[in-house]
């Protein structure tokens, strides 16, 4: 069966050994399950994919697309039998037009890469998860997904406006538009961005652009616990502030940073809120100080303007660095939930409790100004009542944000470690309407199967 | 049949008196064609909603959901034999809650309802159609409507967070989220944005919302030709400005204006470009000057910034009059295409070319920084011979569109007028896959059939 792919695609391309296949195997959610794959594609370009698809169909085998791997909810992860599809080679920037403010890439490109491009021509891609160094846009696109300055300038799904696709029936075709607007037909584009690979596989992607902005001014606030620096965060929001990022940092992920990169971040403060307005000249000024006064009714211990770009630039870099310095710590299980702006607070206070409850480490990092919480249960590896009880607080999690009207994924996907979540927060009918759509489009139900619904 | 439907919803609710029907038969694309309902429901809830849902499920009867009818595309209009659902009575805005930006309103509220309502709290909800005084919310997500201010602030489907729908099953189900981020499954609110009717019938919306922009500073240019207006359009993207209006209109709609309000426009200018931007202090003095500049560039015989807030306000109601002043002309056949920004002055050269050809009166508004433009067929009633030029002049337009990479559709939707252009743009392939989604979540095939796709 294999030979029949490895004829067509070239040796180079199929990759069967298990030591080589092993590392395809699974993204970077630690407690998802994942099995071993048939063999590992490397496309080149979309004929590849669609020759793999085909194939898959004819033979009845799941495919699984990834790009490279920085998930956290094992979206990405193989199952038994299946083929992975590896779009990293796929990593050409094929246009940047100014004028049309767009750009269009390969599934493979890094995310930090496209920025750093369009950034030559004065332009910006806004959605900017902690792994843009890392993660590629194809990646981005399947789990849509968020970042940092989300909070003023939307996530990926806010920025692509076409895709080319493999279809579930073997098919390449082109969705959306190049154009700034369009209203013809249902908007595949959209349904396409998130759906983790479930309905198709991308093979190059048009994103909009927008200037490139203003530095902005970086205001920073200590504050004694993370319910205060949620109080401070609901403040921001019932005084209308449009901060282009709002990030909490707990005690647990200040002393892992530090233990990196030697700041001393946690000797300073138990915990950390990083706010950041882009307007400019006196309209900027005028809202860093509203952040400050915000800051300050949320009990901030010290509040203060950055002055220096380098310190606002380490402070944010401390913060991208929270997820990779934790996994030095232990086992990683990742929330994302993410609740309205008005029960961040109590939201926070409830992780507490269950921390408490559990006897669990919960770290928190947070994209506190979306309302989108990303507690850590660590584990020490092979503490196995330690993973009984972490897995206990992360469904308690999952049902207290459900109670306060949240969601339980914001951006890093269902995958598997979310989907019993999902099942709760969608309810029947919808799951029902869901499994239908995906139905429609992988009509022989290879792409993914078993992941999100 | 309809009287098992009046037992149900009273009879006040359910309208059969072909008198009192006629109304509610057809939006206003006078070219489109219409049948006549068996019956119009006035519905007051979800429940009445999904009363005559199941009631047309269990009669196999197709359903049309409408809502102040100012659609542009057919797509509310009557089927022989449907039931019309109207939506206009359901009209209560439900909830402004000024700390999570979002309102929740019933899908009857009209546009510059909801805008008003929200101003009030100093929030603003960007999507402004020129029908914003009579269209409803409900009818803007149908068409997923698009506005004079989406040049900056994008389009309907960029506000909708969450819906509460009557599904193609007959359930009442809630789609979305009331969080800034959520990725929980397949993007559904995405997809019925826009979808027309056709996968389901909203009941309830929630929408984002932005603070209250300043008024900003309106530019005018006066052009000797729509292409001078064009080669403007594309110099203002070319230097990478982001104007939060910019629209042009001829001489033909500068005239028809004149007639109904007797601003005296068309004297002094041929074609007229209005661009606004909105960033505050300096920078927007900056933009102002450089949009001056770029006007200059495509050759405007007059330029200047207006210092007048009531004549800036004059303009863009000018602007937004284009389409009933042109109505008082004869039978519109209303063009709706969106062509990427460097086509903007070839596109509008070819509607020239095209209106001497087939001896066709083309006026045309535009949403020009865009590249959304309406060019407007105008016959005299009973011309069936002018009629047949016009309908020729259409499709070589659409056909223009295309070949300059162009959608068909920008802002109105498709409904009946623009499926033949959507065929030829989307091709089989993802006809198909829309026809997929389509019976997938309409598996009765009840939803406003024959429409779109």
């Amino acid at each position: 069966m294999i030979d029949e792919l490895v004829t067509q695609l070239g040796p180079a391309q199929v990759l069967t050994d298990p030591d080589v296949t092993k590392s395809y195997l699974h993204d970077e959610a630690e407690w998802a399950p994942y099995g071993t794959a048939r063999a590992v594609v490397r496309a080149r370009n979309a004929a590849d994919v669609q020759a793999t698809v085909r194939w898959a169909i004819k033979h009845d085998v799941p495919v699984v697309a990834r790009g490279a791997g920085t998930g956290l909810s094992g979206g990405a992860n193989a199952l038994d039998g299946c083929i992975v599809i590896s779009l990293a080679k796929m990593n050409a920037i094929r246009e940047i037009n100014p004028l049309e403010r767009i750009a269009v890439v390969e599934p493979g490109v890094v995310n930090d890469d496209l920025r750093a491009a369009v950034a030559t021509e004065g332009l910006w891609y806004p959605p900017d998860p902690a792994s843009s160094p890392w993660s590629t846009i194809g990646g981005n696109v399947g789990t849509n997904a968020g970042g940092v300055c989300c909070v003023k300038y939307g996530v990926t799904r806010d920025y692509v406006i076409a895709l080319e696709v493999v279809t579930g029936t073997g098919e390449i075709v082109r969705l959306g538009r190049r154009t700034a607007k369009g209203v013809a037909g249902l908007d595949l584009v959209g349904l396409f961005v998130g759906s983790e690979g479930t309905l198709g596989i991308v093979t190059e992607i048009t994103v909009k652009l927008r200037p490139l902005p203003d530095r902005g001014r970086t205001v920073i606030g200590y504050f004694d616990s993370m319910v205060d620096g949620g109080v401070a965060v609901r403040e921001v929001a019932r005084r209308g502030l449009t901060p282009s990022a709002l990030e909490l940092v707990d005690q647990t992920c200040l002393k892992a940073v530090d233990d990196l990169t030697h700041m001393g971040l946690s000797a300073e403060a138990n915990v950390v809120l990083l706010g950041v307005v882009d307007e400019a000249g006196e309209a900027g000024a005028a809202a860093a100080r509203q952040l400050q006064e915000a800051f300050t009714v949320g009990g901030a211990t010290y509040v203060a303007e950055t002055d220096d770009p380098e310190e606002a630039d380490a402070m944010m870099a401390a913060r991208r660095l929270a997820y990779p310095a934790l996994e030095r710590l232990g086992d990683l299980l990742t929330e994302d939930v993410c609740v309205p702006k008005e029960h961040v607070p109590e939201m926070l206070r409830r992780i507490d409790v269950i921390a408490a409850e559990t006897d669990t480490t919960i770290a928190s990092v947070a994209h506190a100004g979306d309302g989108n919480l990303h507690p850590l249960m660590i584990t020490e590896r092979g503490d196995d009542a330690a993973r009984e009880r972490a897995q206990r607080a992360f469904h308690r999690i999952v049902d207290e944000c459900l109670d306060l009207g949240g969601t339980v994924t914001g951006e890093h996907g269902v995958g598997l470690l979310k989907m019993p979540g999902v099942a709760k927060e969608l309810g029947p009918e919808v799951l029902a309407m869901q499994r239908a759509v995906k139905a429609a489009l992988d009509p022989h139900g290879i792409l993914n199967p078993g992941k999100v619904f």
